[in-house]
């Protein structure tokens, strides 16, 4: 079946933001064995949106639209949608109900245009929305069934996940099934590399690499007519990927974060853990936090931005600051061993960097950024050199203290 | 003048890749004073892209087509693009040149299919690549001029900057300008309410809501004949929202975050902040540390999501634990209080909540959560039930955090 994305924003028009709902919608589809030949992106624009659904509906059997479902008046997507589809819209009540129990919640007052989100097209399968106000809606038509999201990723991917994944799955004469193997501590290059001739003799299934930050992430996919010959399918590959690539893999679910499957490993080890962050500032205990249930393994957390929080909390050495400085291996390195020892635990990670956009010297350039993890007693410290702006040098430190967290625990505690 | 944006690429409509060209070029042209009204990614497939550009021919003046450009079989846009403009290919000297260089830096073997990335459109101006082997092409044509960029990011951007933002500057006799506007602590349909006369009466300048995670933005935008003309439309528009929304105002700069603003009035009252986090687990210091310098006011943040790390950094009674619970008025109102005095900082901000999805009861059920602020010896608290998953709940927690931050430093020490 063809799908076909349009997202509506002016937002999008006007670079205030990245189309991160595409790269996501159209990784779905993928997995879902969906083949979407065209995505597009247009304002809120009632005229112009009418004319691409037009266009969208010769050529597509599925369109997805996501955007413009909010209470304000240019949000025209559900309305202009509906009169392509020669619907009229109904007040829906139970949409109305949640839209105040929503909005009680979060102690907004309740205006007049609220209730717009509550009008549906008639005969529409309604996608409540437990992140948000706007429902999102699945019309069905002859040749042609338009899904409408909502547009921020937070009320999108829930809504998807839950609602409109099931439903597209139906769908689908055929079975698609994929499995994800998700690798850690080692590069897309070296993976690609390594893969090269599984790629090249693709067929079915299908392998596709996906690089993630500090992660690689790799979908097999195959077709079948039902999913167990999918499956069959599917595992010499999965089974050729885990001699190549052993302990480098985290997980073969595709739900499984790096996070999760750390902490599963504490979990079945018995481990505690405490983390001490500088550039990060409380991103990297943000993630393990991820982790419904980590408080058992997660002792204490401590963002030390400042030299004297390290001294206070960490009891880092005055010296060590003032020989290495601040963002040294050294400092990492007693910053892991401090909060182990102050919280307790068993592992301790340190984190210090310089993020940016300032505080760069030539000797210690923005990016540079050491990690220390203090396992059972044996001290790991690494040091990267990334690049990019302040909150991609954030982003890829956490995950790559994530990277070596995890290999500190396996070096340590056995493969 | 209206542009239109065409990507090509089977890795953007398969998910692999998330479109920071489209972002990039979108913002750039905004910038221009060009007026975009599509956006639109196809994969490498000579048909469709074809159809494609025969209808944006039709709506656009300029078409930047991005991607495409490459050596092997598939990249096919230049010929297509050609095509659709009637003009034949001529080998051109000195890209053949450029790419021989350019391949012999790199130590590359040049292989026969990297001549076909020197065959250009009569009549083209040719924009040379100093970071790739594709060079760009300009094709004027009658009411429509094509421009072809190569689809990395590392060959795009320099490429645009040098050599196609001077061109489009020429062809525009207007400019766009235009101010954002950002609130916080009021919901998107109430401001919507308040400036629908606003939104009605909208010509020149025009006015755009964008709700945010528990914040509102608002964009004016001005045309005129030069850069003066436009921002003196757009400041009496920004007057009257001063005038309607007052303190709810953080900033009328692009590019300053909540975060920012916070920080810069703890830097102009002289104040020093702490943290206590339980279910948001780092992600509020995280917020904080976003802004670069934030260490001479944030002092330290605390990762509490146990009880006993409750008592043992913050000073929690056991006595509230117990009766009250750890989601409750009471222990974030001592979260608030204890780290401001472990921190010894001015003001003290502490979270607790269900984040879910686990350990909701019917009291306290998944999204509760309580916030306490301590600033200056003043200690606010407030309960919120957010929807939502867990990543949700502890966003909207953040968010709102700051929200009450802001709104106690305001109170305390002076709107």
């Amino acid at each position: 079946m063809t799908v076909e994305l349009i997202c509506v924003g002016t937002e999008l028009l006007l670079g205030n933001i990245v189309n991160t709902n595409a790269a996501y919608l159209s990784e779905k589809c993928a997995a879902l064995g969906l083949s979407m030949y065209y995505q597009s992106v247009v304002g809120d624009n009632p005229g112009r949106l009418q004319k691409l659904l037009e266009t969208a509906k010769e050529r597509s059997e599925i369109i997805i639209l996501c955007g413009g479902l909010g209470p304000t008046q240019d949000d025209l997507t559900k309305e202009t949608a509906a009169q392509v589809m020669g619907k009229t819209l109904v007040m829906d009540e139970r949409a109305r109900k949640e839209i105040e129990k929503y909005l009680n919640q979060m102690h907004h007052s309740i205006t007049e245009n609220n209730w717009k989100q509550a009008m549906v097209p008639q005969d529409a399968i309604v996608l409540y929305n437990k992140n948000g106000t706007a429902p999102g809606i699945i019309m069905e038509g002859d040749g042609c069934t338009m899904i409408l999201l909502p547009g921020p990723p937070g009320e999108l991917i829930p809504m998807f996940e839950q609602q409109v994944y099931p439903y597209l799955h139906k769908l689908q004469p055929e079975v698609i099934c994929s499995k994800m193997v998700k690798l850690s501590g080692i590069g897309e290059s070296r993976v690609e590399t390594e893969i090269l001739d599984l790629i090249e003799g693709q067929d079915n299934p299908t392998i596709a690499t996906y690089a993630k930050t500090a992660e690689v992430h790799l979908r097999i996919t195959a077709k079948a007519k039902n999913q167990e010959a999918a499956m069959h399918l599917i595992r010499p590959m999965e089974e050729e990927l885990y001699r190549r690539f052993g302990s480098h893999i985290y997980t073969d679910e595709e739900a499984v974060t790096l996070e999760e499957a750390i902490a599963a490993l504490l979990k079945e080890r018995s481990l505690t853990i405490s983390t001490a962050e500088s550039c990060t500032g409380g991103l990297l205990s943000g993630r393990l936090v991820n982790v419904p249930g980590i408080s058992e393994y997660f002792k204490e957390g401590y963002i030390t931005y400042s030299n004297e929080a390290k001294e206070k909390l960490l009891h880092v050495s005055h010296r060590t600051l003032q020989n290495f400085g601040a963002v040294s291996p050294e400092t990492a390195k007693e910053m892991a061993e401090g909060c182990r020892k102050a919280a307790g635990s068993d592992i301790g990670v340190g984190i210090t960097g310089v993020a940016g956009p300032d505080g760069g010297t030539k000797d210690k350039p923005v990016g540079l950024v050491y990690i220390g993890c203090c396992c059972m007693g044996n001290t790991y410290v690494k040091e990267f050199r990334f690049r990019g702006n302040r909150s991609r040098v954030r982003e890829s430190s956490v995950a790559q203290a994530l990277n070596l967290l995890r290999s500190a625990i396996l070096e340590e505690t056995g493969k």
